[in-house]
């Protein structure tokens, strides 16, 4: 029965057993339910949930999930609401679980290098944490203030250095989640080796809450790289670029911290928009901005000048710049933090699509020949993270002529997602696809792999209460 | 029903319909079947199979996969047969579908560093093309020249270069897996970021053939490391020795290549059995023999000098040589792989377990402790790869008295997991369940855990068909 259509009596009867369990102040219905909670960063349209719970502890939101599973209610998990797919805004009838009381760093083990945490943490709280132990903490993403480690987990985040440490699943050695039924799966075992049966946190990691809500995690982290070397390049083409990453990967094997691409559509807009001087005497297809790190900053500057060195000897390089000081690097890392500004500049439509390495030159060519072809005169700004496949295309609505955003929207979209399934990439390469990209889902995933995903969450959540119409339908 | 049940005639009609569709070549049955395919390195009491199927395309994997689905006829997938848990010997009535026949490198992009194989390539074939093109393949274990990459998938295989490079999962981009009713998952997208519902190929890795037959991989290759710095050092203790591993680590980030703990049990055995001068004037607790690979030899000597410098003085190291050459380091590998020399010298009782590293060091006392307590004179060797929190335990059981070996094994086996249980490690940290290690599963996977294995492999394999009997049991 959809939520709204509840008789009163039984949604009294709901409500009051999970004030009895949870206690009066871990459940608010009604007004009592701050606006905030009725959607996330993704703008999707704001929908009042029937309650907002905020559990303390895992024994209460084991509870809480046992009540729900009783009485067929939805369950939508909240983190820090950053998310831009609508993975979090809540379902007509469901109850919004938060998972903000449970914020603490439980434990930290600087020799292991193993942090346990609560999935209400912030990333940033982690960061912290790891920093002060000497450590760090391997993924880091714009909204690391907000944004909770359980929903990093949930969509597998990724965002800067996954080129150096990973996505999200990377850092994870163990993981405590509650099912639908309220049962807990302990799995808080910290080893690299433990082949005994289905590795279970696998499947939990970017499920995007539709399989079970993570509640604690152990989390793998990396010693501190206190050195730091940064290169600007000029290359001719993709494939040059990639050449290039192989060669400083073989040069310093894990120091690659960063490998971005920026297309000169991007780099025009950001020599404008910045105020910043052409960094080259001439124009060029491409730029790559890089960051090696580490423990030695003389022995990263020499390897990088060395690599970049013998590119520009074999031409796949054709100019570059290293910086001389932590100024300089921040002043060439300005033209690629441009995105920040976006929002305001653009009316932006906006990709995160990966694609399979090699095809990427291609791909990226090819986006731009089919907006084209539609709409003359187009704004498209292309960048990337090469090191991990994934490309950026930024469209500005407001060029693509007469067309509302929306049309507009559903246009380039339909546009670039048939040249993602054409190349085999992905719609979503960090994002996940809550809401918004369920219609795009197929472009990256066949019929079998999604029947394949239905007997699953039909396996663990046979009554459909987790998160339910995010990610694919069950009908 | 059984398989052994199966009236004759059905059986008839069931390898005529194989023999139909995959060719005589591809279906021999009764003595037609090698005996070696009737068990595995294991050493598991033989079973001749129904019928031994060798079909030699993802497409013959498929129709023989239905044709077995509608007989309702079990399949256990068999790759190498160099497992050690018994995870590939026929169970009763059921087919062998053997990989072999599917065994081509297909692609390798060396610079995108993605290789695309088919499941029955041998690792060493693996290994051998990533050479080939300048590459390094991130896994190695002794059994390369046999086992085959389907089965380092479905076991999720480990062996050397864990600490540096992770599992197979870690080297796992894309999968291509047959379902037990025929269809075929196509997994085969290379990236890194795909975060696109569930990522359903970590699902199958380590699932030991009960979930799906992995017929093609997608794997990750390293840039090559041509070049290797090795030392032995004293230490007084596991924490001395973690504190070392995470100073290389955070000196050489991504470079360390192995990080080897030897108890003196063990050391005193190398010694005996090589007639090896003693490494150091006196005798220590521990010894721990470390790698270190890189780009360049001098940059990696000059690390490891500096880091073992600094940690004898404060007192982390009592004594440290580092080899001066490939002979010298050659030299002082041959301690270590005594291992090799297990079966011929010693009666061995083996253990493959993984614990949170900071547990180790106390563990391994406790095991000695409890081991004397029962069997004073036992004779135990200790060593592991302390990276990778893995401990290998090795008891004689010609020093346990008058047991039969059997009956040793069971003792020392109910001793040694009863402490790994309490200590929340693994019973099996790279070799997997299989047959061998069910009975001790609960010991290292909780209730609900066990609980949602069985309802995953449900899902998936409603029929128990796959392997069935291996890892858990469906009653």
């Amino acid at each position: 029965m959809p939520l709204s259509q509840i008789p009163t009596p039984a949604c009294a009867d709901f409500l009051s057993a999970l004030t009895d369990t949870l206690g009066a102040d871990a459940v608010r219905s009604g007004d009592a339910i701050p606006t905030d909670r009725h959607t996330d960063w993704s703008g999707t349209a704001p929908l009042a949930p029937l309650a907002w719970l905020r559990p303390d502890s895992t024994a209460q939101i084991s509870a809480a999930l046992r009540i729900c599973h009783a009485h067929r209610v939805p369950v939508v998990p909240q983190g820090g609401l950053t998310g831009l797919a609508g993975g979090a805004v809540p379902t007509p009838g469901a109850v919004v679980l938060s998972l903000d009381r449970m914020n603490a760093i439980e434990s930290l083990d600087p020799v292991a290098r193993v942090v346990t945490v609560q999935a209400g943490a912030t990333l940033q709280a982690v960061q912290e944490a790891a920093l002060a132990a000497g450590c760090l903490f391997g993924v880091d993403l714009g909204a690391r203030g907000s944004c909770q480690i359980g929903g990093n987990l949930a969509t597998n985040a990724g965002g800067n250095g996954v080129v150096q440490f990973g996505m999200m699943r990377e850092q994870t050695l163990g993981l405590e989640v509650v099912l639908a039924d309220g049962s807990v799966l302990d799995m808080l075992r910290p080893m690299v080796k433990n082949n005994t049966g289905y590795d279970l946190k696998h499947w939990f990691i970017g499920s995007e809450g539709t399989l079970g809500v993570i509640t604690r995690a152990q989390l793998r982290l990396q010693p501190a790289q206190p050195a730091r070397a940064t290169a600007l390049a000029a290359v001719p083409d993709v494939a040059s670029a990639l050449a290039l990453l192989g060669q400083l990967q073989a040069r310093c094997p894990g120091g690659v911290a960063a490998f971005e691409l920026m297309w000169d559509d991007f780099v025009q807009h950001a020599l404008a928009w910045t105020g910043q001087p052409r960094p080259f005497d001439q124009d060029h297809p491409l730029l790559v901005l890089t960051d090696l790190s580490g423990a030695d900053e003389s022995a990263l500057a020499q390897a990088l000048e060395a690599v970049l060195g013998s590119a520009m000897e074999d031409g796949r390089v054709l100019d570059a710049v290293l910086a001389q000081s932590q100024t300089q690097a921040a002043g060439l890392w300005r033209l690629r933090e441009i995105t920040a500004e976006f929002p305001s500049r653009l009316a932006p439509i906006n990709f995160d699509i990966s694609l399979p390495q090699a095809a990427i030159g291609d791909f990226a060519d090819r986006c731009i020949d089919a907006l084209s072809s539609r709409f003359p005169g187009h704004r498209s700004l292309r960048f990337g993270h090469l090191g991990d496949g994934n490309l950026h295309l930024s469209t500005d609505a407001r060029s693509l002529g007469n067309l509302s955003f929306a049309e507009a929207e559903h246009a380039v979209e339909a546009i670039v997602y048939g040249l993602v399934a054409e190349a085999g990439g992905s719609v979503s390469a960090e994002h996940g696809i809550g809401l918004h990209k369920k219609p795009y889902l197929g472009a990256s995933r066949s019929p079998t792999e999604l029947a394949t995903m239905r007997a699953i969450k039909h396996a663990l959540d046979p009554l459909n209460q987790l998160n339910p119409g995010k990610v694919f339908d069950m009908a």
